[in-house]
Formats: structure tokens, C-alpha cells, sequence
């Protein structure tokens, strides 16, 4: 497979003039200021072999893709017990809805979607003080990316703390309906911060191998999840990681994904690879446009997607 | 994987004594004739073994598993324009709900609700006599398996009708958007015979095996759709197969799947097999309850789910 | 008050340049070849007296309108057990919404929407046939209007069933709830027949009379109604009368009234008069947009809003 | 009508064995310490009679009723371009929803609904500190009640301001649509402190007079609105001023009224009389149970609703 080295190099040329198709997230003001003409693309194999093109080194703020991590702390906190207080079916609605939240009394749909993710926020929070949740989380990443210069860019969190009103309605809606136990800002604050940490394409990659890998870290093999849970997670990222246009994503890449509004996507190839993307400027469903598709073009090149594999023979039995 | 036959034989053992859990679809008064006690398991691989345990060899109605094999005919004649008049997202509604078509001017979410396959058997009978419509479906399912026996129930496709309201109610509805061609009784003659088709998990199981074998039939190897296509219509089953409990599916079984009210899923492993269960009593989506839990014991023993995949040995490349 | 004749040539002398604003209503194929150039206006008090200006005596299809003579044949009929079946609250949603019966059990909000009026007919058909139904309906309109002469477009009954695809889609769903006992398609050929009745605005100010006059007919002194059931469906028509237009009404006009798609208006000045207005050029609620202001013309200087009355001097107690 | 005065006694005592029937509301701690046997009765005529029965001379939070001032209070300042950032609707939906701003884009329905208040505070906030904007609706409340005594509970504005999480998500939320100018904080400040201000029956129901009486104080004749102005603001209260059982209360009793979740109730009969009733046990609309069925009885014995007024009798012009 040493021509997948190859097959990225070709995909970043083919894109790139196409870059700056779609829209930059404007509402957050610190990621608005990032140029829409940019193209990152990293790949970690399970058997440990890397590859990169493009701009796979600049770190780039990973938004929504940090609710894949913190999902996995809460799993790892509160087990199945967390499903009373989030479901985990798409929820064919946008990603900041709250019209789903009325008609079902506060129990988000999945973790994917903002109303999940402070719930997963408010669980992680619990006998903490937020520094030390917020603590936790990063900590987490490092040690899943095996990487410890991974950080927080405190400014991206002031600034989406400071437009985040949607986001304060949800919580407040929730609370309303006993499903946060923190007061709203602590949440939002755990919140803001996750999404605000930094990574890099390659960076990314790494962090979500051991969805990939069994459950367990590259290089020290390190047990993070269970197979079995690994496997649950990836169905939840196919299912419900890209919002409203999750279906899409399914059907154009066939890999459970993660996208941010960062215009990062994290995708997992279960048993054989961790795949991470860059490019800024969005689709309608605010998911990256030239993201999607440079994914979609992996999977059609390497025959990667989850749907798709080499039938055996026939057996002849006469 | 001689042990294939084992494993589902235990799992039969095993679910025997919850038989009649669930509740058995009533409004359609044929199939509220049919005992919930029943189980049946089959299995074809794609290199041409059969498994089967229980009530396998029984006809059924395989009632909306007959979507997968409309859809595949009417991608067949419309290739992409399809999409325009149907989604491919999760509709996060009942499987029956017509709240998101008055939002979404009559473009239902996905080809596997009531209101997409409506639309599908449209597409299917353009051209054509309601007769030759039911009859292009027919000879298509006898074709992708292999098996010239299988027919329409006529009492099922009777009962259906008369109590189709909501259906009709569908119907009707986008036929006001523009999104139906034909007359609405026509529309819905040919549906109900589409889901009157009677099969056994056996013969269900081998039909759907096109979709695991890169779009191929099993014994005469006949492509009935590009190893793409086969792909895709595998991604939609995982995103929609069982309405609004397709995320709940995805997590516990991880295969593509489509349900239907006589209590059969079809299940596809990509490159490996197809699975029909049976087992008439529902859970609260209307998805076969042991149905399910039949599936997710057989995935859990088999490593089939589509999010497992053993990782390959790290490299150490010094 | 024999300047009441001079006011009205004057609104209708005001609002002749204005004559075509708004859209003729097209998805009734012979409504929509109506001309938007006319304006009627016609008044009658409960002391019998009568006022006419513009095109008063041109017949028109009084739609939606004859849903106010239907509810009351079907409280006649029913009493308050109507109640169980319908609903009385503003719908908050258009005049053909179905999003609302889903939430709400096949339960139309009021009897003025369309689903609501279809749960009437079906109430009115009761051990009927359909054109004995129709029969009543246009009997009871002639017995309050005092005139044998009104009869039912035939030619617009037929056009209205052939488009009324979101009728019928109401009709099955609400049947699919138990809400309709009668095969939808007789429904809806009383629903529409009923629609179909041709009125001049002299005749259908007549025949509103008796909501005004205490429940009585004006020459004969009939009683309709009883005070207070007439003073119950005034205050049914300026809740729900409009459809998601009402509280623009209500704040503009300030009379009960009830609106049809093709053009009239029947409002009501309790104890005082009955107005009937025609122009057929809609607004976006799909009410008369010129009719609607020669209304609010008609109320401001009159004083008849029912939210006005002149308050009595204070009494100096010392 | 001296025999008013008998009609409310004979009201109250026939009520009296009902009382604590429905539930106090239990959301706003300090309500919930209220009896529920509790019913005060007061009227004041545009003549200057003043009745009473019962409790009426005890305070209670008027809650929601506050919202009547204040809007207006805001048209004052505003005018009509207060209707750029409210509807005027009714909303069909429950006094809290929140799923109508997310599909009309955080432009409420009416300002009767929370969502809707509380872009009237902030509209009253513009230019002002919170508490000079809670000075400025008190002051208010004094002048047409013409009554300095009149005062905010405290205790019950901060018992609010502490459970307000429902209240936070919809200014949050509208916020985020533009549509609220002022820090979420501030506007719920001045919200709940508007709706702490206690009252008795009596002071309420002369503070509401100014709107039966063509717009003026009842003593010193103060102009507070054109008389244009109050009957469009009972225009309002008729359709919007019980939530989504406006219909219901317009129905049964026939006047423009408002409730409050405290019990109380304010109805207008324009050009005649003020009424106020209070008892905290609410019906399942979150309205008074006893206090709507008290002003039932009212209309049904003095003939006061708007849709009731006796008709002339008929002219033989022969």
C-alpha cells in the first residue's frame, strides 16, 4: 500500500482548485479569521505507517470532532447508564436544534449534536471543578494521540463563549427539564474549551486510531476502550456524525466520521486506518465541503468504505 | 466456518423461551393472523454456503424489506435523478409520519419510509399497467433469487389496501407537491402487492445476497448492480433500514439492514453474507424484536459487524 | 344610520384603484378564472335594513365561508359531543396543515380548518346519503338566507375534487385516527359540494343574519340557534375564522368573520348587522386582501368593532 | 345594576365548595406556598361602581397579566414597529414553547407568550437601567390603577429569576436570532420583577379599567392610550391571553382576558367594565381553574360578552 501516499497527493492536486468553494463559519468570530484556502490530509494505518499532504501539519481548531473523545471519557465514567440521558439515533434535524429537545423532554437525540454534547460536558463535569474536567478532557487526547504538545487556543474559546447563545438556550431548555445537574456556564465552559482544542491533520489522525485499532493506542498499545465498544462508537459517528447530513456522508464516503466546524473530519476505517481532513469552507450543512470530498475520493480509490469489500469465490461443492 | 451452523443453532436455543415478546403488527388483519411464536434463521455466503436454523424454510410477508429490492429497480431506470425526488437521510420520524413532508415540500427524507417507497413505486410504474409494475418487482426478487416460486400473497396485498389510510393520506399528500406522477390508487395497488410478496428467511436471505457479492447473484454470477451501487444501497440500510430505531440497530447489530412489519430484517455482511431473520412480534419502532436480538448475538459471535475488523500488527520499522 | 350607505360607497370608491392586489387562489381550476377585478359589499342589520356597493349582487363560490352553516347544522345535530371530534383553538398553522393532526391523534384544532371541516361533513353524512347531505346543507343556507333561489356551482365542485389531493390526504389520515366513519371519497364530495355554493354578497349577508340577531331569521323570526349558541360561534369565527390571519383580523377588523378562497368574507357585528364583503385578489393567509380592508375601512368609522363601545360617563357618587 | 353586587356573591358561594380543585403552579417555589382555597372576585364599571366578593382584597403575584402593561408600555415607545419583532398570532402552542421561535426565526407569535414578553422588556429596556425599566412598568401600573401603594414582591422575583431556565433558553435562543438587544440577565431581571408585582382583585381590576374606557384613567380622565389603541390591545388579549386555551376562554366567557400562573385573571368588557379573579388552582392550560369558570357564570348572567349584545328589533317599512 505504499501507493497511498500516492492516492493523497493526487486527491490534494486534484482538489486544490477548488479551494475556497463553500463558507467559512462565520458565527464563531475567531474562525472566521481563518482562510478558506486550505487542504490537510493525514492517514495513520493500524500497522503503523503515516502519510500526509497538503497543509496536514498546521493546527486548525477541531469544534465538534472533540465530542468523539469526550463521548469516549463519559462512556468510560458512566457506561450504559448514559444512554438514559442521550439517545443514539440521528436526529434529522440541524446541528444546534432544539425542536426535538420540546417534543422529548430534554433528552437529546445523540452525542453528536450540540444538546448531546453538553450533556456529555455536564457528566465529564461531575466531583469536578471545570479547569479539572477541561483538564481531563485534553489530557485525554494527548494521551489517545500520544502526543503531549496538544493544546488549548484559549482565544477561540473566549471568542465562541461569547456568541454562543444557542448554546446557552439548549442547556438552559435542559436544565429546565433536569437533564444538566451544573449550572449552564460551568457546562458551556467545559464545552467551549473542547471544542477550542488545536490539533493538526496528523495529529488528528493519531488520536483517533484506536477507534480503528481495537481500542488501543499505536505505539503503546495501550488499552483506551473495549473492542466492543470502539465498534459502538464508530456506529454512532456513521449514524449521527455529520448532523442532517449524516445519510450523505454515508452514502458518497461509507467511513464513520466526525466533522467540526472548524472544517476538520475525523474518519475511522475499522481494523486498518485513522484518516483526518482540513479545509475551512463548509457545505449547507456546515460540515467541510472540500473535506467530504477528498474523502469520498479515498474510499473510492482504496475500496475502503464500510460497505464494500472483495466477495469470496463461489465454492463449487460438486 | 463450519461452526456458522452451530452458532445460529445456539442463538435459536437461546431465544426460544422469549418467544411472543413484542407485539405482532395488528393493522393489517392478515398479518395479526400470524403467531407471534416463530424464529427463523437463514444464512447464504457470498462463496455459497447456506445455514439455516428454526422456522427458516416458513413464508412470510417480507413487507417492507421489498423497499431494498424497489429501490434497486428504480435506481436501475432513474440512475441519480432518483434523488431528486427522495432523500438518503435518516428521517428521525415514525416510519409512517407525515410531519416532514409538509416541511420538505413532499420530498420524503429516504427511500425506505412509506412516503419514499411511495414515490419509488411511481417511479417503477412509469410507462406501465399497475400489473406489469407488480409484475417487473416480482420477477426481479425471483431473479436476484434464483428461485422462480416465490409470489405475491393476494389476501396480504387485499387486507393491506383497505386499511391503507395512512398510506393513501401519504399518497395524496405529495401527489399535491407534484412528487407523484400516477394516480394515488395505482401508486398504492403496486405497493401493496410489493409488500405481499411472501418469502421464507431462506429464500429472503439468498435475494438479498447481490448486495454482499459486489452486486453479482450467487450461482449464475449475473450483475444485477455495480459493486458502487451495491455500496451504496448497503449505506442507506444501515441510515434508514429501520426508521426511527436505525441508530439503535447500528449500535447493537452494525450491519446494513432492512425491517418489515411481518417481523423479517434482511441483513448484509459486505463481501460475506446475506441474513434473513423472522420473528413476527415487534418491538416499539416496529422492527422484529427477536429479530434483532437474534442478529446482535449473531454479530457479537461472528465479528460481522461492518464497525469490526481485527487491526493488522504494528510494523516496527527499526 | 342612513349614512351607513354612504360610508360604503365611499370604501369602495377608496379601494376601486387597488382593485386586482393579492393573488386570484389558482389550485381550484375554475376559480382561478375568476377576475380579480371586483369588489361587493353588502350589509344588513337586524332592523332590516339593507346596503349594497359594487358588485354585491354578483354571485361568487363561497368556499371555506359555508364551514360556519355546516358547524351549525352539526351542533344541531350533535350538541356539544361535537367537541370530542374537534377541537376549538386557532391552529397556528396554515388552512390545509396535516403537521398538526399528526401531533394530535387525528384531532383537527377548530371546525374552520380544513381537516376540522371534513370531521363535520362526516358528521352531517350520518345515516345519510352524500346528496342527501349536500341537500341539507344547501336547504339550511337557503332556509337562513331566506331565498330559494342559491344553488351550488356544479362546474367548481367538479374542479375542486379533481386538485383536492390535500383534502384527501387529510381525510385518510384522519380516518386512519377513527376520526372520519364515512369512505373519504363521500366526504369529500359533500365537503366540496358545500364549497361549491354560489352566493351574491346581498344573499350571503342575509343568510349570516341570524348570528347577529340573537339566532333568528330576520323576516320570519326563526330561530336558528339559541342566543347563546350564535354568540359561541361568533366567538369560534374571530379565533379560528382567518386561519393563521385571525389575530391580524381581530386587531384590524375586530369582528368575527370567516373567510373563503374565493374572495368573500362573511363578518359579524353581534346584535347590530351582518356583513358580507367579495373581492377574489388573496394575501399570503389565503384571505381576501381587499376584502379584509374594506372591513377594517367599515369598522373604524362605524365603531363596530366588538373591542369598542362608547363607556358610560363616570357617576360623581358624592 | 345594582344586582351585580348579588350576582358575584351568588358565584362566589356557589364556587366556594369547588375551591383547591386544579394544581397550583409548583415551578416558582414562592407560588407554590400559596393556598389553592382562595377566590376574589372585584369589578369596576366605566361609571364608577366598585364590587367585590370574596378574597378580593388580597395580594397575589399577577404574573403573566403584567405582560398587558408592559405591551402597553412598549407601544408607547415603539408604535407600530413593535411588529417587526413580535407576531400578533395566536401560537397554538403551549406559553413556553420554544419550537415555533426556531421555525419563524426567533420572531415570537404574540406578546402574551413568554418568548414574546420578554422582547417587550427589552424593548422597555432601551436607553434605561434595569431597575429604572422595573420603575418605569411599576410606575405604570400605579398610574392607571391609580393607587401609589402598589408594590413588586421580592421574594417572588427571585424565586422566579432561580428556576428560570426555561425563561434564560428562550432569550438565549432569540438572542442568537438578533432579536433580543440587551444581555440575557438584564431583560430576565426586568421579566420576573414585572411579573412579581402583587396585587389584590380589586387593584388589578381598576388598574386594567383604562382599556374598557376608551383608553382613560376612571378618576382623573388621563388619557393612557387612544381609545384605537385599547380596543386593538383587547384584540390582542382575546386571542393570545390564555395561551393555547385562548379559544376555550373565548368560547365560554367571551371577553378579552389575561391569566397569570399566580390564578388571576384580568377580563375587559370594553366600554362597560374591569373584572379580576383570582384563585391559584390552574387548569391544565396553565389558566385558573375557578377564576375562568367564575367569569363564565359572569357573562352567562349579565349578557358582557363582546359575541352577546341584544339585537334592535325589526322595521316594518311598510
Amino acid at each position: 500500500m505504499s501507493n497511498l501516499q500516492q492516492i493523497i497527493d493526487e486527491i490534494h492536486a486534484e482538489l486544490l482548485p477548488r479551494l475556497g468553494a463553500g463558507n467559512v463559519a462565520d458565527y464563531i468570530p475567531e474562525l472566521a479569521k481563518i482562510s478558506p484556502h486550505k487542504l490537510g490530509i493525514a492517514i495513520v494505518t493500524t500497522d503503523g505507517r503515516f502519510y500526509a499532504a497538503g497543509d496536514a501539519d498546521e493546527a486548525f481548531s477541531i469544534q465538534s470532532i472533540s465530542k468523539v473523545f469526550a463521548l469516549t471519557i463519559a462512556l468510560g465514567k458512566s457506561g450504559d447508564a448514559l444512554w438514559k440521558r442521550v439517545g443514539r439515533e440521528p436526529s434529522g434535524t440541524g446541528f444546534n436544534s432544539i425542536v426535538q429537545l420540546e417534543y422529548e423532554n430534554g433528552i437529546p437525540r445523540n452525542p453528536f449534536i450540540n444538546a448531546g454534547a453538553l450533556v456529555i460536558c455536564d457528566m465529564i463535569l461531575a466531583g469536578h471543578q471545570p479547569k479539572e474536567a477541561i483538564g481531563e478532557i485534553l489530557r485525554f487526547v494527548q494521551f489517545v494521540a500520544e502526543d503531549d504538545t496538544i493544546a488549548i487556543d484559549p482565544a477561540v474559546a473566549r471568542s465562541e463563549i461569547e456568541t454562543a447563545y444557542r448554546n446557552f438556550a439548549l442547556a438552559n431548555f435542559m436544565r429546565g427539564f433536569g437533564n444538566l445537574m451544573h449550572p449552564v456556564e460551568l457546562v458551556l465552559g467545559v464545552y467551549t474549551h473542547q471544542c477550542a482544542i488545536a490539533m493538526s491533520c496528523r495529529q488528528l489522525a493519531r488520536a483517533g486510531l484506536f477507534l480503528a485499532n481495537g481500542g488501543r493506542t499505536l505505539e503503546t498499545g495501550c488499552t483506551v476502550v473495549s473492542r466492543d465498544r470502539a465498534r459502538r462508537i464508530c456506529a454512532l459517528m456513521l449514524m449521527c456524525g455529520h448532523y442532517d447530513g449524516s445519510g450523505d456522508f454515508a452514502y458518497r464516503v461509507g467511513l464513520p466520521g466526525k466533522s467540526g466546524v472548524g472544517g476538520g473530519i475525523l474518519a475511522i476505517v475499522p481494523g486498518e486506518a485513522s484518516i483526518a481532513v482540513w479545509s475551512p469552507a463548509l457545505d449547507q450543512y456546515g460540515n467541510s465541503f472540500l473535506g467530504t470530498l477528498a474523502l469520498q475520493h479515498l474510499t473510492e480509490r482504496t475500496g475502503w468504505s464500510i460497505f464494500d469489500k472483495e466477495a469470496r469465490p463461489l465454492v463449487k461443492t460438486t
